[in-house]
């Protein structure tokens, strides 16, 4: 699949291949070349016009839910969320296999709320069946806290699998769809949860600065008072939206007008599902093209997302990631470092303004580049693989 | 003071006489035109500068300081200021004299933190022998919040005899600068001081998005462990940045491209003193514009800021605001309306890339709708200015 009017960014501006900020389009971009009164009328239907956005993209289940945009970056949605959702008295079960995971039981810990982990290392998948063996074992969990895809692997973990122990077990799901949502479904009929963030600039493909919480009516009315933070309070944050169609504070207007592009041209292409299957066909020409350079995906297929995928690095001693990733970037790609604690690899994000033709050049770029370090195979050490097929299924 | 390139912005886009978000010029808009990523080298030179030239604008006083920018709005900036700095076991006296100074009690009451309140109500000054006063009688207390400008009147606030009072009394000052940093000199050898926030989108010029702290480096230092809020951690902030260049999370780039060139802007004019002197202009032609149509301000002028003004309403039953409002943004001039508990009010910010000649076309503006509405005189009434009075000097 080929965006038919995908432009090149201006010249010598290199590809984002992280997972946000991204590279969008010169639309969205466009949008912020004038100011806005954050107070009047007109940047209140921006505001207006970008929660229903928002909102719509639940599909069948929106009914019954609100969005809430809140200023900062993604993890400070994320902060607000557990702050605001989870009483002074709740407990919550992260389950973790990466980064976003452990910052989520930092902020707990911040926030001084009971939780317990399920721990699964670099990329392992929690699946139902854990979930609800940990729910069964501790009756004071209240919240369950699943990461839909974790970045620090690229997986997409088992959400509906989780979002059904979860209610079955009678407990609130509150998801981090920071890098999956607007490309990967998250309807609330099909998947119950109570509350989810994502960010302006991951698969909306909008400039960072703001997040936005979707959440259950009813939660954010419950919401009322838990939260120890002025600003991260989302209950506030909707009460004065709800009554004055304004932000509590100066919101990020020239993001706000950005983000409205990126929301109408997210629909333009065909919403979630054509989001999502743009990235998928990234990720696979990507994968194929990868793999025939003799680079190894750190999951096995069937885990992989449409947003990012982390390889192992060469085992060739000759290859050195600083330099990878400078002469990537002198070809007009930045590339992403990777975070497994156990094995060295890198990863490629395979969102944003990008199609089929350019995750075909960076396969190209590639391999000229491990020419040029004299690489004669990407292939990983027996060790790496050793840690991949330790993930079993 | 007119500025010899000062375009009006594009056609139909109103000019914003609000006290941030503000009217910013073509090329620190224009700088938003590409994508950064965040991790990259090239955008922590920029995240260095920026933090550098923030640092140099406090002047003789800079050395024992760092920057430490933090996303979201100005409020965001002065929460992360108050849990940061004041340990669990501090106290606060809150000078209050407006809505900001209210808002920063609010925060402390979310907080958990102790706090005394100076309340001045609408618009009285909160003066160096009260604040002397109160420390003298409270020896709890080992914080002083003081607002630089308050917006809600527009008053700037004595801020060199509080600090003389507060630095006599062995406390620290915190400043809540955000609408004044950068137009109003802020020396810690002059003026000394703990810590001191402000925003992108105030007199530095920028859009909004992010607000930063300026503070001794031993209160940074200090300072870990207070907060409860893992995106609020202005310690943990300033310390991953020092570490390794970056923002903890995702900074909004954009914004900050933007910023960067506000600041090489704010230089190229001459700095505080320059910046302060074209407000200070800007305000002078205003409000003697707005006299001679007959209207008056709520301060007298030993209190005026270079910042805003604050109007009373025309006593004339033919003036109405929303009216006024709407026929001063349809002549390109977007005003705020007053946050006055007793008297009718409105406000003009003179802050922004605007200058003398915009100010004289928004009086003339405004003489044109006093006509279209039938106003006869702008004076306001005997209790308006029975207001004015009650407030001495």
């Amino acid at each position: 699949m080929t965006l038919a009017a995908l432009p090149k960014p201006k010249l010598g501006e290199p590809y984002l291949l992280t997972p946000g900020p991204l590279t969008t389009s010169a639309e969205v971009k466009e949008a912020m070349l004038r100011d806005w009164g954050s107070w009047d009328g007109d940047f209140r239907a921006m505001t207006r016009e970008l929660r229903s956005r928002i909102l719509a993209m639940l599909g069948a289940g929106a009914d019954g839910f609100d969005c809430v945009p809140i200023q900062g970056s993604g993890t400070f949605a994320v902060e607000a969320m557990l702050a605001s959702f989870v009483p002074k008295t709740g407990k919550v079960l992260v389950l973790c296999n990466g980064a976003y995971g452990k910052r989520a039981v930092t902020i707990l810990e911040y926030l001084g709320r009971a939780h317990a982990v399920l721990d699964m290392g670099d990329y392992l998948p929690p699946r139902g069946a854990d979930v609800a063996r940990v729910l069964a074992e501790d009756a004071a969990i209240t919240h369950v806290l699943a990461v839909h895809c974790e970045t620090s692997s690229g997986i997409l973990n088992p959400l509906q699998e989780i979002a059904d122990a979860t209610q079955a077990a009678g407990r609130a799901l509150l998801v981090d769809s920071m890098s999956a949502f607007g490309a990967v479904p998250l309807d609330p009929s099909v998947t119950p949860f109570e509350a989810a963030v994502s960010s302006a600039n991951k698969c909306i493909e909008g400039v960072p600065g703001f997040g936005f919480v979707v959440a259950r009516t009813a939660a954010l009315e419950a919401a009322k008072g838990n939260s120890q933070s002025l600003s991260l309070d989302l209950h506030a944050q909707w009460a004065v939206m709800e009554q004055t169609g304004q932000w509590r504070f100066t919101p990020p207007t020239h993001v706000v007008a950005a983000f409205l592009v990126a929301l109408r041209a997210h629909e333009a292409e065909g919403g979630v599902a054509a989001r999502g299957a743009r990235y998928a066909n990234n990720r696979d020409v990507l994968v194929a093209g990868m793999r025939r350079l003799g680079f190894e995906t750190l999951l096995l297929d069937d885990w992989l997302s449409p947003i990012i995928t982390t390889f192992f690095c060469p085992a060739d001693p000759n290859f050195d990631f600083t330099q990878f990733y400078d002469r990537m970037k002198a070809r007009g790609f930045i590339l992403y470092p990777g975070k497994l604690t156990r094995a060295e690899s890198f990863r490629i994000g395979h969102i944003g303004h990008v199609d089929g033709a350019v995750m075909q050049a960076v396969v190209d770029a590639a391999s000229d580049v491990l020419t040029e370090m004299n690489v004669s195979s990407a292939a990983p050490s027996t060790a790496s693989l050793a840690e991949r097929q330790a993930h079993g299924e």
